[in-house]
This record gives structure tokens, sequence and C-alpha cells, in this order.
């Protein structure tokens, strides 16, 4: 298991009704690298249901702890948030999945994190919410804040995901040329030099500002950053401009 | 409609086999305020089963666009993002779904704005990520990418509605260059057509792998984006070097 990082952090669900919940969640959790999954009081587990919805996810299934009730499934934990999308008034501190997650990083070093989840319709109950040190929620669309269970609990792990690993689950973002072999500052004036060249031999030129034209063009190729096999494509294309036009030079 | 300052983004589902994830992906945009959903061919919609997964956002359903090809579902748009699980070997710039949605901010200003989900299965086609700037990609556990459709649109919906509603993000490098006119999906196609058009009237191909070319070509130009006057200016160099060879459609 990759997610071993994540071992201190718990998803548990309360009274959860649908079974392809119960697998959903379990897909979107382990697809973050989470593992433990505690359901308390689950309508219909196991379930075939679940085992489809969790599509590949069904170890974390097969290993999930059911219990009779939320204190035990909270027993050793210090750190525990639940989930909530209607604002109440708690005199409790509010976290957004990004806020909850990097405290949970924090947390996850002195003990056992839970993020408590509450059934389809009603969510966690006030008592329930008072067995929590904080509670989560995800912004949503005031008109429409219905989150589906798996859906929310996507949320979260993502960012679980992104805090603990920082993003080393990722390919290098923002580097679009792996492997590519860059171009020297020289080699791209090679190339508008004979770019030059080559609109003056098809006869293509702006008669009026035949500078800003290539300026045009110089920023037009810097801001794409031809690597070298690019650069020879375009190399070859011009020279076959140049000789369609009758003026090739070699 | 909350949404309003999200409806220059689109999500474009391809190929989609289920029902009810189109449904699922439905609650989840409306969720986070995105109304806007365009359909490319999907195997069965309208359908019952998209209606009750949709869970109350089934007026995004209702007011979805369905299309027969990718390039009509994008042809209006300025800024095209593909998504994509497995890592391949694209010269196109990589997102994250934070970094996707911050520039997505930047780019909602100057024109339309999509990000395009593939099949459950299957993805994204080679040929289909070619019609896009940039590829994004959730991170995920390497033992286990298999985000569910719903999830993945809920990750990025996520980010967006925190982007679009929440942050003050700064300026992102490498968005359009300020004031210039954008070009649509539909124009980059054009010149496209020109330019395979052109190298073949000057006698530019490259024996073993023209589609190869091509590819290497799109990326190329997806790359550096060109603004409108960059445009013409590329399609007055593609005409010019038609006339040097002889081959003038004038």
């Amino acid at each position: 298991m990759t997610g071993s990082k994540l071992d201190g952090v718990r998803i548990v669900l309360v009274d959860t009704s649908h079974p392809g919940n119960i697998g959903a969640v379990a897909r979107a959790m382990w697809s973050m690298g989470l593992a433990r999954l505690i359901l308390v009081r689950p309508k219909n587990f196991p379930s075939a249901e679940a085992t489809v919805r969790a599509a590949g996810a069904d170890a974390l299934l097969y290993h999930a702890q059911v219990c009779d009730s939320l204190e035990t499934a909270l027993a050793d934990c210090a750190w525990v948030v639940g989930t909530s999308v209607r604002s109440r008034r708690l005199p409790l501190p509010r976290l957004t999945p990004r806020s909850f997650a990097a405290r949970a990083v924090q947390e996850a070093r002195h003990g056992q994190v839970a993020l408590v989840f509450g059934r389809e319709q009603a969510g966690l109950s006030n008592r329930e919410l008072d067995q929590c040190q904080a509670v989560a929620s995800v912004a949503s669309n005031p008109d429409f804040n219905s989150l589906n269970l798996a859906a929310a609990v996507q949320v979260f792990t993502y960012e679980l995901q992104l805090a603990f690993f920082d993003g080393t689950f990722d390919p290098v973002p923002g580097s679009p040329h792996k492997g590519a072999e860059s171009t020297t500052a020289a080699e791209l004036e090679g190339l508008y030099r004979h770019l030059e060249q080559a609109l003056t031999d098809i006869g293509y030129y702006d008669q009026k500002a035949p500078k800003l034209l290539m300026r045009r063009l110089r920023h037009f190729f810097a801001r794409a950053r031809p690597d070298r096999t690019e650069l020879n494509i375009l190399r070859g294309i011009l020279t076959a401009g140049q000789r369609a036009a009758g003026k090739s030079r070699d």
C-alpha cells in the first residue's frame, strides 16, 4: 500500500442507507491513497452493490470495520472532525476541506484522525457533532448544496492527498517538455534568420512594417519555445517553401 | 442561477457509456455552481437513470447540448483543456486541478473555456487531446488511479468554484497576452487544415509519418496560442508559400 502516510486518517460513515454509496466512498478513498474505512450501523453491508461500485477498491470494503456506535469508531482518535452541509449554530471551529487537510497533517503526527460523514439525507445529528472537535464543509452553490456522499468524500480525500503527499503522486506539472531537447538562443536566432529569408523568397512581407512583422513572429516562436525536433521541422518547412519558390540554395 | 461567473466554463463529456454518470456529473457541477454541460455522442441520453442521479440538478440535463463531434462542442472556445489519468508523452502543458482553475479564471475573461472528459474506460483519444491546449489530471494513488467520472468532475469543479468565488489569485504566467484578441478552437482548426494543405503544396511532408508531423505541429501551435493578428500573419505566410509553389487558390 502506498498510502501509508495516510494510515493515521480514517473515514467514518454513520447510518449509511445506500450500499452503492459505501462502494463509491471506498473507490474515492483508495484513489486518493486512504485505506481506513469505518462504518457505523450501515443499513446494508456487505453488499454486492457496494462491491460493484468500489470498482477495484473492494479490499477497503473487506477490511472495513463495522461498529454499533460512533463512540466505538472514534475511541482511539486524537482529533475528530464532523462534516456538515448546513451552517449550524455550533460552538465549534469551522474548517474548509483545505484547512482541514492542512491541520490533519499536523494532528496525524500525534494520533489518529477521524473525518465523520453523516446520513445521506440528514447528515450528522447535533449529538454526533458534539463528539467532534471541529466541523468541516465544502462550500457549495447556495441554491443546491446537495453533494453526494461519495463526492464529498472525494473532495476531502483529494485535499488530504495533496496535503500529505504534497503533489508527489503527480507528474510534475508545468514542465511541458520532459525529455525534449531544448534549443539554444543561437539556434533560435538561426531560425529567425531563416524565416526572414524564406518570407522574402516566397514573396511574403508586410510592406509597411517588415520589422514589426519579424518582431511579432519572434514573440510567437518565443512563446512556443520549440524543442530541437520542432526546430528541425520548422526549418525543413522553410527550406521546402524556398525550393517551391524556385529559390533553393542547395 | 448563482453560477453566472462560471458561465464561461463548460464541461464536455465525450462518448459517455453510462447515463447514471451523466446524472452524477450534472449533480457535481451544479453543486459547485457550473451549469453548462455538453455531451458528445452520449450512448443513452436523455435517460431516466441520468435524471435520478442528477438528484435535483436535472435542469442541467434539460439544457445540456448534445453534439455529434468534439469539434462542434469546442467551436467557440478560446481555451480547451483535456483530462487524462495516464501520463502520456504529449508536449502539452500539464495542469493540476488547482492550476487549471487558477488559469481558467484568467482565460474566462477573454473567451469560453472548455474542460473535456473522455470515456469511462478509455479516456480521450490522442486525436481528441490534439484539440486541446493543455492536459489536466488529478494526482492519484499510483496503485489505483481509477477515479469515477463524476468524482473527477467533482474535484475539478470544486477547484473552479474556489477559484471563481473565493480566491484572489495571482495572474498565472502563460495566459494570453493582455489586449490581444484570442482565437477560437474553430479558427485554430482552420489554421491546421490550411497548414496541411500548404505543406502538401510546397512539397514538404514526412513520408514516414505525415500524421505524426501534423500532431507535432498542432502541439507546437497550441503551445504558442496565436492571437488573431498572429493567426492572420501565419495564414498569410501559408498563402504566400502556396502562391510561390504555383498552387494559388485565389
